[in-house]
């Protein structure tokens, strides 16, 4: 490696920052990963779109606005109960641009191939994310395949970047919950997590656990047709539901409060997590999504979620407070508060 | 691997195919590379977007054209003679957009990284991509990061996916050349392999080959403003020129006369193509483009492309004829005609 030798940009000093080598944690949504984020990409790349760490960059195009954002898979295993990671590779997508309130309509998809993998398996993939992408009513547009030696990849990395557009009056971003905001929660957490681990280590439990990846699309289309006053989406992936309010929380200076008996999880689900040591707040989901609401409307659009399959266990899991600013804090079943951090290591490795 | 048992889609019968397994060559732009992408990818993928095989897609939004392209870059090694993985990223998927046409606007970036990459080289990458993004007059808007346990990845792998607009007036694509057209190469060809080859391999030539990796809007965008009666626009990349030229013929259903003598090269990269025993008209290129011109117009646009940094050596190396449709046809310096085919194998893997 001669890195210094070939490198022509204009002297810029490297930011301090904690480890001189990538670990997993700087993949795990945590605080890491935040610090690789804003340390290394941001202070390079950032500019007005970029800094506002959405799920999706807002693009405006003649009167439109285009929702456009990218995601690299590389779960392990490929198979899991419940999907694989063409479909996982689908859904994600379709949910980031869902979270800036988009109708997705494109997808690209680069496939990244390990040599020797059995082209049977990369069928059942690819004829997987055909149906997933028809199920989610987008169109797969352009796409690129690298081969890479035998020993140099794990069998299939997919990254898949999508295209959307944000309907007039809808504005929804991280930065825009406001206190008194109602949060609601569409489903039962921490599946996802606990379905890769578990087909992962190989251990089956007397119910299996199935991850609950699905596309939000139509979900999320129904709550916008009940009310404009969604002021934020978030799918609770890599990180948890856990990351995720405190991302919210920080981005828009307000502080969160969340109820532990509000919070729908499974109980071989929370079995499993007691078995593994794991905390269910911060267990990645792939099908679930937090709305802060206008407190005026968010019973009706609960009502609305209600009648959709991906909604039906949606309940109100906490509300948005002045106090506190930038912190979760979590009433729990015993009635005592309990302060919910960003994660700092890696709870899951490489779970999407 | 439990493929089948958690495989929910409709039963598909797999395509016959040639290999079970990937091969090296799945990736290497030529005959197996096209195979998949048609057996596999198109047969489920396929609508009239992605059909058309261009280097971006084509998508309307309002009155305007964008394009959207993407490109995962697993170059090995990451630091070679005239760049590095992340300014082949940016300018890689910026000449993507800009051979349909566009202004390329926005870019995503999303990285892979083996565990135990170094921060240091990592910022080397993200600084020169800053540089990259900003000499291509582009934003990056979004990203992604994820990391995978040492030993599962190469060091890095990066995937950009690009958007740009369309002007009025233009029309670019693989389908669109006509006998008569006369076929311009912007310069010396086989650089950026071979580059990456003397580095993998660490030959040192007496003169040191260097990747001809840059960015081609500014040149494109001269050019389209001299003659909008461009047909086609190709970077000849992985595969090299002789892929490029075929894949145009056969989506053309044109024939390709093309003088060995009018395609320049350096003299040192022809010496270490006989040393390597390479053809230069199979080795990729990251700064090249093929355009297909009315006749009328060819002359104006080549003394534009002269005025050029990136064109100074561009001539015009063959034109387009309704004889041997789909077939690539050299004269060669010693006056023989030679058919040029596809590459079946992979003449050098991981350059881009």
């Amino acid at each position: 490696m001669n890195a210094n030798e070939n490198y022509q940009g204009a002297v810029c000093p490297i930011p301090k920052i904690e480890y001189d080598k990538i670990l997993m944690a700087h993949g795990g949504g945590g605080t890491l990963t935040h610090q690789l984020i804003k340390k290394i990409f941001i202070s390079q790349f950032g500019n007005e779109v970029l800094n506002v760490l959405h799920d999706s960059a807002i693009l405006k195009v003649e009167s439109k606005r285009l929702a456009f954002t990218t995601d690299s898979y590389v779960v392990n295993p490929v198979f899991f109960p419940g999907g694989n990671i063409g479909e996982l590779a689908v859904y994600g997508t379709i949910n980031d641009l869902v979270m800036a309130g988009a109708e997705p309509l494109f997808l690209s998809v680069s496939f990244i191939l390990e040599e020797g993998f059995l082209i049977e398996d990369l069928w059942q993939i690819v004829v997987s994310m055909k149906n997933a992408s028809q199920k989610g009513n987008v169109k797969i547009v352009t796409g690129d395949t690298k081969v890479v030696d035998n020993g140099k990849a794990d069998k299939i990395f997919i990254n898949t970047s999508g295209i959307g557009i944000i309907p007039e009056g809808v504005d929804i971003g991280p930065q825009n919950a406001k206190p008194g905001d109602l949060i609601i929660l569409n489903g039962r957490i921490a599946e996802h997590g606990i379905a890769i681990l578990s087909a992962r280590e190989g251990i089956e439990f007397e119910s299996e656990i199935i991850s609950d990846l699905a596309p939000l699309n139509s979900l999320v289309s129904l709550m916008l047709n009940e009310s404009k006053n969604i002021h934020v989406l978030r799918d609770p992936t890599r990180g948890g539901l856990a990351s995720t309010l405190n991302e919210i929380a920080a981005q828009s200076n307000i502080g969160i409060r969340i109820y532990e008996d509000k919070i729908p999880i499974a109980g071989n689900v929370k079995a499993a997590c007691e078995i593994f040591g794991l905390d269910p707040l911060y267990i990645a989901n792939e099908g679930k999504l937090v709305a802060f609401i206008d407190p005026a409307d968010a019973e009706k659009v609960l009502n609305q979620m209600h009648a959709h399959e991906l909604g039906m266990e949606a309940s109100i899991i906490g509300e948005v407070t002045k106090n506190n600013p930038k912190t979760v804090v979590m009433k729990t079943a015993i009635g005592t508060n309990r302060i919910i951090d960003m994660i700092s290591g890696e709870q899951l490795p490489r779970i999407c």
